[in-house]
């Protein structure tokens, strides 16, 4: 399965960059570089931000001048990771505000090597709409499906917040060949909604996306937000768990962090040979999976 | 949803029963007609009993005489389940080997009524086969998909074990009308893993199943067999989790239980309007969940 990674060390330290975001386009950008930096100093050989670092969230209301935080990818803030990948010799997972042309914007995750090509983008496939949360009015449904993104330090999978409530997700980044599924976040918390469900959804979330390391045999690492903006309470939380679903590292609710994790490659192939579940899924009897309901 | 079932009640009793096994058929389909008259006069409405549940687990090695212990379906075991849940009015779950036919036995699960009526069968799709679950050796691979029974006290999706392990068997059933899923289950510690990874197992047994509970908005319970039969030490902690993955009862590890759990319904419907899951599947990119590999 890793042939072609044959010059890849089998251990590799990941890193997830948990922050709050400012007001401010530059500066929030200015600190996702400092802090890249500092997590290359620590050791980080893969990168990740969370869910649209550049800005606040920006899908807490419908707003057409939000469209003005987009940029084109390849891009200005493409570039400037793509410059920090490079120096720092990090693969970086950035998600951004994709301006794919007038009338269609993707939240967009961008893989950047260690060499600081752009290895490739993931668009969101699963766009939410909920109270605080309106992002279908923002962003177009991803149309590149679910890609596994092979770079220096492994083969990686990406999926964006809401995509890791899907075990399709996380099943196809998989068999697409992915070591490592990344999911940079924005979720948070409700005021009215904390005391009374606030455990359990946290609890939800860590649990289905720690399900997806497990039923598929591979690392799973999420980044999130933390801090207040407006009416949303950002959870922080980001995690990484291993093949077996173990959560390796796991950072603050309510302060930011950079999240170090080392990870073993080869845990993956050992997974899938103690836990074959990948050798016994009955693909004659899944067609009813492409159905909407009523199977 | 729910129009069929309308005159069934919101708020559903749930039992499990975790039991060690004899080495005595009779004693343990005995004791098994106990525990449900038990579980029944406790408020229990629906019953699920653990895997194979009238003998010891039976695939600790390659044993030609341990088809012996298979019967047909209907057949005597059945009968006296039936007579049983239309005596005490109550749903049952049921796993058993069943003889089809010459040189086809299947690891079944049975769904009948209160009424005494033989709703149907559920045979085990995904046969695991790992050290001490020699199961490729005894069952033939179910062929009859992942189906809902509809019963007095809900819609019923049942898997068998090894099923658990596969998010796309839970979404099956949620799509075809699930409101619970059943586990019946066979699960333990080897002597030699137990100290070093037998938290995590079990660990991540439960967390598999309470993603399937979150990811489909389903009420989810598992009921595994307890004590230690040859070189496996099953470790019970059957369980009952909710629609948002929470656990709402927990069984003991080392001891015979009967777990209930009231259930109420409309939690359903709750769930997958405040956790929108399934409006969001991107059916039309998930070709691929039907490949081995490679998507």
């Amino acid at each position: 399965m890793t042939a072609h990674l044959s010059d890849t060390p089998d251990a590799v330290t990941v890193a997830l960059v948990q922050t709050d975001a400012s007001e401010q386009i530059e500066a929030n950008v200015s600190d996702a570089l400092r802090q890249i930096a500092t997590a290359a100093e620590q050791g980080a050989r893969i990168v990740c931000l969370q869910e649209l670092f550049a800005t606040r969230y920006p899908c807490q209301s419908e707003d057409h001048s939000r469209f003005e935080w987009a940029e084109p990818i390849p891009g200005p803030t493409c570039g400037r990771l793509q410059q920090a990948a490079k120096e720092h010799q990090v693969v970086l997972i950035a998600s951004m505000c994709e301006r794919r042309a007038a009338g269609i914007y993707h939240n967009t995750a961008i893989v950047i090597d260690a060499d600081g090509r752009l290895v490739g983008r993931y668009r969101k496939m699963h766009i939410p709409d909920d109270p605080l949360y309106y992002e279908k009015f923002y962003f177009t449904p991803g149309d590149l499906g679910f890609r596994c993104f092979k770079t220096r330090y492994g083969q990686i999978g990406v999926g964006i917040c809401w995509d890791q409530w899907f075990p399709e997700a996380a099943r196809l980044l998989a068999l697409a060949g992915a070591e490592f599924l990344f999911f940079p976040t924005a979720i948070g918390w409700l005021a009215e909604e904390k005391s009374t469900v606030g455990e359990s959804q946290l609890a939800a979330w860590e649990t289905m996306m720690r399900s997806h390391a497990i039923a598929n045999g591979l690392f799973v690492a999420a980044a999130n937000r933390v801090g207040t903006e407006d009416r949303l309470e950002f959870w922080g939380s980001s995690f990484v768990a291993d093949p077996y679903g173990t959560v390796l590292a796991r950072a603050a609710r309510d302060q930011g962090q950079i999240l170090l994790a080392s990870c073993r490659r080869s845990l993956v192939d050992v997974a899938r040979t103690h836990w074959p579940f990948l050798r016994d899924r009955r693909i004659d009897a899944y067609d009813g999976l492409a159905k909407r309901w009523g199977c």
